[in-house]
C-alpha cells in the first residue's frame, strides 16, 4: 500500500509572486504538491513551524531559523537596484527628514522593515522611534514622519508619487538605496525545505525544485502572456507590470549570495539574529547535481 | 485602473475530485481564479456565507440556501450506482440489524448521512437513534451498530471488507442502494454561483464553468494518466483508483436532475429543507446558451 503524501508546499498568493506560479498552473506540477497559498508572513511561520515542507520565507525568518531549513536555489524575490514594491516612505525629502524621526513598520514586513532601519539608522545617521502599523499608507503615515511599506500597497504608492509634486510623498526604493550601500542585490525572500524532510524525500524535494525553476524559466519565455494575465486582474497597467517584473529576480546566483551574507553580517547587529555559519546559508544537495550552487555561469533570472 | 478582482472559487480537495481539478492545473486555467482548497463542509459554509463566489456545495446545503445560489451544469459529484465511498457499515448483515439500531453519523457528512437515514427510515424499516462521531471507522463503530461514512474512509473500508468474512464488517454502498430504490442516479454535490455576482460578472462565470467543463472532459480523455498520478500519492492500488473513477459521475444530465429533484423531495421530510421549486433547481444562464441544460443529448460524464 502506497503510504506516500504530496508535499505540503508554500505559495505567496502576491503580484511578485505570479512568475513563480504561472508554470506551475501549466505543467500539472500542482497535481504533485499539496500547495497552500497565503500571505509571506504566514508561510514563514507555517514553514518554520513544520507544517509546511517545502516553501518561501522571508530572508529575516530564514536566518533566525536557519538550522532547521535548507535553501533551495530557485525561486527567491531579489533585486538587483530598484524593486519598486519595498520603499521607505517620508513626509518631507530625505534631507530633511528630523535627527529623530518617527517611522512606521508595516506589520506584513520582516526583511523590509529591517533592511529601512539599517538604512535609517546606518546610513542616513538617524535614531528613529519605531511604530508598527497597519500596512497602509493613511495608518502608516498618520502619527509619523516616514514608513516602510512592502508589497502592492508600496508600489501602489510608489506609482502615484513618481514624479515629485510639491506636498507629495518622497519614495525611496529601499533595494536601489541597498546596491547603493552595498554594491550588491537584495534578497528578500528565499525558498527552504524543512532539513528532515530533505533527508527523507531527496528525490521529491528535487522535484518541487524543478518545477519550480522550470515554471519561472517558462514566465521568462512568456512574459507577454504573464503581463496580460496579471492586467486582467491587477490594478496596475501593463506597462507597470512589465516593469516590475523585470525588476524582480527570481533565483539565487553567486552575487545575490553575496548579497544575502551581508544582509545577514548586518542584521545580527539589530535583531535577535545569530551570524551566518562561515560556509553558509546550506543548500539542499542531491547526488543528480541539481541543488546547491547553480550550473549556469551566469546564474541570475531576469525576466 | 483596472478594479477587477479574480473569482473566488472552491476546490474540494479529496480523492474523488482529482479529474475536476486534472485540467485546471494543466491549462492555466488557476491563474485566473483564487482557489481555496479546503474539505467540502468548509467550502459549503464558504460560498453560503458568501466568502466564496462559485464552488462545491453538498446538495443538501445547496437545498437549504438555492434561493441565493444559482447551479452550474459542471461539475457535480454523483454516481448512477456505486460510489464506492458512500456507505452503511454495519457489524452484522444488514436483515440481523436491530429494529432500533445505534446509528453513527460521520461529522464531515451532510447528504450522505441524510440519504442513510432516508434508506434506514423509509427503505430498511428501522427506528434508529442517531450519533454524530468523528468520520473514522474505529470511532464510527464504537459504541454503534452501523455507521454512515463518506470519501476516502468510506472508500477504505469498502476495500477492507469487500469480500464477507466471517465476523467481518458488511458495506452497503447507498448509492447503489438509492439507484436500486428510485431508478435514479445520487447526486451528491453540485457546483454553484452566488445570484448576486452570477449577475454581476456572468462573463467570469462563464470563463470559469467553461474551465470546469474542459478539465472534466480533458480528464476523461487521459484517464490513465489520471490514474497514475493518483497512484502515486494516495493509498490505493491503480485498479481501485481506475474503478472510483469510472463510478463517479461529474456532470449533471437529465437523469441527474430527476435524481436530485427526488432527492430534494424525500430530503424536506426528515430536515428543515424547503421543497424544491416546482422548476427548479435554477441554473446559471448566459446569452451564449452554456449555462442551463447540457447541449449534448447524452450528458453523462463517465470516466
Amino acid at each position: 500500500m502506497n503510504i506516500a503524501r504530496r508535499p505540503r508546499v508554500g505559495h505567496i498568493a502576491f503580484l511578485n509572486c505570479l512568475p513563480i506560479y504561472w508554470g506551475l498552473a501549466r505543467t500539472g506540477a500542482l497535481l504533485d504538491v499539496d500547495l497552500h497559498r497565503a500571505p509571506p508572513d504566514e508561510l514563514s511561520r507555517l514553514l518554520v513551524a513544520g507544517d509546511l515542507d517545502i516553501g518561501p520565507i522571508t530572508l529575516v525568518e530564514y536566518l533566525r531559523h536557519s538550522g532547521d531549513l535548507l535553501l533551495i536555489p530557485d525561486p527567491a524575490v531579489a533585486a538587483d537596484g530598484p524593486v519598486l514594491s519595498v520603499n521607505l516612505v517620508t513626509k518631507t525629502p530625505l534631507a530633511e527628514l528630523p535627527a529623530a524621526p518617527r517611522v512606521s513598520l508595516a506589520s506584513t514586513s520582516r526583511t523590509g522593515v529591517l533592511l529601512g532601519r539599517m538604512l535609517l539608522e546606518d546610513r542616513y545617521g538617524r535614531k528613529p522611534s519605531y511604530t508598527v502599523t497597519e500596512p497602509d499608507i493613511e495608518s502608516a503615515l498618520r502619527d509619523a514622519d516616514a514608513a516602510v511599506l512592502i508589497g502592492d500597497e508600496a508600489l501602489h504608492v510608489f506609482h502615484a508619487h513618481r514624479t515629485p509634486e510639491p506636498g507629495g510623498l518622497h519614495v525611496l526604493d529601499l533595494a536601489a538605496e541597498w546596491k547603493d550601500w552595498t554594491g550588491l542585490p537584495m534578497v528578500f525572500a528565499v525558498w527552504a525545505v524543512r532539513r528532515e524532510y530533505a533527508e527523507a524525500h531527496p528525490g521529491i524535494v528535487k522535484d518541487v525544485h524543478l518545477a519550480f525553476r522550470d515554471s519561472v524559466q517558462r514566465s521568462r519565455e512568456e512574459i507577454g502572456e504573464v503581463v496580460a494575465s496579471a492586467a486582467r486582474w491587477e490594478p496596475f497597467p501593463p506597462a507597470a507590470l512589465a516593469e516590475y517584473f523585470e525588476r524582480l529576480q527570481f533565483g539565487l546566483g553567486e552575487r545575490h549570495l553575496a548579497g544575502l551574507r551581508e544582509f545577514a553580517s548586518r542584521a545580527s547587529r539589530y535583531a535577535d539574529i545569530a551570524p551566518l555559519r562561515a560556509d553558509g546559508p546550506e543548500f539542499f544537495e542531491t547526488p543528480g547535481g541539481i541543488g546547491g550552487a547553480r550550473i549556469d555561469p551566469e546564474p541570475e533570472i531576469r525576466l
